[in-house]
């Protein structure tokens, strides 16, 4: 049960949004500008991948299912294999780009400061723009704050794994400006 | 100099918000209605405390001094009223409403899962409402977001600390949407 009344039966941060829509409202816009925007040479199964990664770091179970069946849906990989990514990128099948990027994220989540300029440099040498660096920072970041606002409040989400996967594809094609009360 | 070239020559978020406009207009949405939106039993004081805790936490120096110089400014007291109550909230003379919900905002600034239900029932005691709870944690959660983003992408920042305090009335006057750019 969440830690106040928020008069709906909603799990995870669809209860949340049900409770404040005018929130919900600009919450969804952030995550569709950053996450499916088009004029972006991430991709969204990249993009995604970030997320899910930060919320595996942050221990946000909903957060790092829900964008790791994303991830999942358009990296065209199962979800054995995204466990495998946030558990070890280093030793994934990843670009040397988004391996670079996935560390930046990582030193996000602990905190602004622990981004290094050997980290920049790295993925600036395996071609990453500065573009693609500030959405990495910037995802990064907003993960840090979903995640913060789903467990802070103690909201429940659904434990079947499959449930996510399942969801993936429907997700995708609304985005996320559309997932308010869903 | 930040981490990325910017194209601009600005400082701190705005440095970034020129960047990357259409991103700047969804995060100052987010400030603009969780920061200001007259809809809330919070303060706009209030509020600009809580960001000033969890920017301080997070050591950001922008964040800490934009925002405390907004607490100050609407709770009328001085710079260092302000960093007394960072230091230490429970002996400032604070409500034990504030001092509850800064003791969660606290948590929120580590993590989701730090908050604890005790925290929880303190608040309420104190006379938080579900809505107040609900927008302490968001509040420190989207903190978590803004520190990181202006220092992840190591961005500069004013460092005379009286520069913010000049700053924010014209800037309560204005509001967080119309301050791209500026």
């Amino acid at each position: 049960m969440a830690h106040i009344e928020l008069n709906n039966d909603l799990p995870d941060i669809r209860g949340l949004m049900a409770y404040s829509p005018q929130i919900a409202e600009v919450l969804n816009a952030l995550a569709e500008t950053l996450l499916r925007n088009d004029d972006n040479t991430l991709s969204r199964g990249e993009r995604e991948l970030i997320g899910t990664y930060v919320s595996y770091l942050n221990d946000c179970f909903f957060c790092q299912n829900v964008h790791g069946a994303m991830a999942g849906h358009y990296l065209n990989c199962d979800i054995q294999q995204i466990d495998g990514i946030k558990h070890d990128f280093n030793s994934a099948d990843l670009s040397g780009k988004m391996k670079a990027l996935l560390s930046i994220a990582g030193s996000v989540q602990k905190g602004g400061k622990y981004v290094t300029e050997a980290q920049i440099e790295e993925a600036k040498m395996n071609g990453a723009t500065d573009k693609e660096i500030h959405d990495t920072v910037l995802i990064a970041a907003s993960f840090c704050m979903f995640n913060r606002y789903v467990d802070g409040l103690g909201t429940w989400a659904p434990q079947d794994r499959e449930f996510y996967v399942n969801r993936a594809p429907q997700r995708a094609l609304e985005g996320y400006q559309s997932s308010v009360y869903k």
